[in-house]
């Protein structure tokens, strides 16, 4: 086999067998095809497509690697939640105790990342004293004993496609739906999932900017994982404008914490129950969706979620009495409100730009280095649609340092106000195949 | 400027700024933009093309190397002819003395080259004494003084065109006019011609298998001759036979003696006129085609294409007795005939698949550390057209060796003898723009 070869059949449209597939990948991945081969065929495929058949064969292959976690010794249907990553997401934060509390395994592995905010494992440890540093087994026994634990992710679980995106991101081939979906679903899939439902965001604050590029990578990703045995269901949702009304990290902990008692924000609710739904279908613990559903409002109506969440932290050496005492959590030096300059409704609110003020205050990374500031970030207090008057506040901001007026000027640019705006859709669209 | 844009231009379909290709191609050649980055613009550009100015600027960056040839100390305009290579192709060999007889000066440049025969440069060694390893004032010298030499090429004229290629070669991104018409052009400008003369090959023995695929190449080369300043012009001539009859180093020569003489093949004396024809009158001087033509037809009636011809295998130190003796040039030690199994017509004679049978007996480099035996090779007497009866020869072998069997075979495989059967149009378009 050789790899000019196998370039060619790409460029020409033909579908690749699963031995070149994998004849690629591994190759790549021990060193043996160079970059420029690899580079050339990435750019084939951004032409040229891959059927199904080819997107399953490759996200398996870049699954099969020494440091995949065997997770078999937990019980039950493992169901792993995505995001394609938006402004202010607390999802993971609510859905990992309130599935839980319906006995659906959770074992999450959570990095750091770059973004407007911290990722999981930084949100949680707003937390005094709690830590993702367990060993495998405790991990383990964790999510056996009590169905929800995170554990940092240490290694690298899929160096093929670490090496892959690396290359694809100086070489103008990111951008490409075989390519990014398996990519994720490779990731999901060598962490231990059994079945994924997938956060397929769309808009402004979004990778995919509009409705059919997401729905497009949605269909690709649940079509790879019902291909390979996995399970997969995805909501399309908006993006447009932040998620709920928290965009740091002590915030959205202490947001998640009000919609696990059921007085969250709208918007995160329904995401949540739009997402908890497709996870207890698929983890075998309701017979319908609309039945999963009802399951899930009633362990938040009973308080079994919040419940949940006090126990997840404390398993893990966290204060759960922040769940009844919020304001145990860091608290930031300055609160500065950004009033609106006219009446009217709120008509747009930009979410990568608003993500990028909350950024500005330290709620997040720009660069590996970067330290976090837990407390900061930014509350909306309106959201697209609502009716705001001269001089009441639209957002207020959370910062430790005195001088906000770069914050306060990008809030400003990126939230317009006329005179009637109505509430954009929140979920777009279900894609089950 | 940041490579990863440009690759992201050019694959989204958007015209490069000349400034853009500089930055890829001086970049690469420096070392300073990786194999990686270029294998994936070639594949874009393989995709979405190169507009002609995109073409022209790519040309002439690659022209731009330290090591180009300053020939402005020739006096008059230097036209140089360039075959895309086929099999059995004396023009070189009849067109350089042609020309120069009507005070077009010949510069030639003259690598060695892989191919069924040896390049120029290893015919005319045939000849005693001949060498092509000159100091470049005395190359100047004989061209002003005798309008015709052959210098070795030494060093590397279009370093950029060839560490572009290379990549190329292994990431299945030849096949791309713009790539390859500007790999041509740069070579052909680098190595200071003024004007251009193309000869494109089209049929089995061609890279371009089509007709269409000619015309394409040549008005692709045409259009950026003429966009850099280098008058152009190209012939499209069919390759689906060998030109001539003669397939071997100094069995050509010899079969280019004939020709001056006009005594040649019919198709090898059409296309030495047909591209001479471009030559002479590209050169300025001639004010017509057709008066160009009639010039050609005059210096080889009167014997002055013959006499130059000796002069300049004289002026490089061959024996120019071999023009009148050609029995003086190296003989095989064998002659072996293959003969027509039946009555007919011949239908056809693959081109590359004879070329290849030549190779066998050691025309050619396989390798570039191959030996080639000057002596040997094929001599066609039938071409697709001629009648033949069974028992008469279709080829007559040269060799060195006793046992040619795996030669015959080879021949026989590959040439059809039918019922009725036209000769080829020989050249099937001129283009001049």
């Amino acid at each position: 086999m050789r790899m000019v070869d196998i370039i060619a059949k790409k460029r020409d449209g033909k579908e690749l067998t699963t031995a070149e597939i994998d004849f690629v990948v591994q190759g790549y991945t021990q060193g043996e095809i160079p970059d420029y081969q690899v580079s050339a065929w990435a750019m084939a495929i951004f032409f040229k497509d891959m059927t199904d058949k080819e997107r399953a064969d490759l996200t398996m292959s870049m699954v099969n690697s020494p440091e995949t976690i065997d997770l078999s010794a937990i019980e039950g249907i493992k169901v792993d939640k995505h995001s394609t990553g938006g402004v202010g997401d607390t999802t993971t934060l609510v859905l990992a105790p309130l599935v839980a509390a319906l006995d659906v395994p959770v074992a999450k592995m959570s990095g750091r990342g770059l973004g407007h905010t911290g990722g999981t494992t930084d949100k949680l440890e707003s937390v005094a004293g709690f830590h993702v540093e367990l060993e495998k087994e405790e991990f383990i026994r964790l999510v056996n004993e009590h169905k929800v634990a995170v554990i940092g992710q240490s290694g690298n679980l899929t160096p093929a496609d670490k090496k892959l995106y690396a290359l694809r991101d100086v070489t103008a081939t990111v951008n490409s739906i075989p390519l990014i979906a398996s990519s994720i679903m490779s990731k999901k899939i060598a962490a231990g999932a059994d079945a994924i439902v997938l956060d397929v965001k769309t808009g402004a604050g979004a990778f995919m900017k509009t409705k059919e590029d997401a729905k497009e990578l949605a269909h690709a990703m649940v079509s790879i994982g019902n291909n390979v045995g996995r399970k997969t269901m995805a909501v399309i949702s908006d993006m447009s404008q932040p998620l709920g009304l928290a965009i740091g990290n002590a915030l959205e902990v202490k947001e998640a914490i009000l919609t696990l008692q059921g007085k969250g924000p709208k918007d995160l609710e329904e995401l949540c129950l739009a997402l908890g739904r497709q996870m207890v279908f698929l983890a075998g613990k309701a017979d319908s969706l609309e039945h999963a559903e009802e399951k899930l409002k009633e362990v938040i109506q009973n308080g079994k979620a919040l419940e949940k969440f006090k126990d997840f932290l404390a398993n893990q050496g966290g204060d759960a009495s922040v769940v009844d005492h919020p304001d145990r959590l860091p608290q930031a030096k300055y609160l500065v409100e950004v009033p609106a300059d006219k009446d009217g409704y709120v008509a747009g609110i930009v979410a990568d730009e608003i993500g990028t003020a909350a950024m500005l205050l330290g709620a997040g990374r720009a660069t590996k280095e970067s330290e976090i500031d837990l407390a900061v970030g930014l509350m909306l207090n309106k959201k697209v649609g609502d009716q705001v008057k001269a001089g009441e506040s639209l957002v207020t901001i959370h910062a430790n340092r005195e001088d906000v007026a770069d914050v306060i000027a990008k809030i400003k640019e990126n939230i317009t106000i006329s005179d009637h705006a109505d509430a954009p859709v929140l979920v777009h669209d279900i894609v089950t195949e």
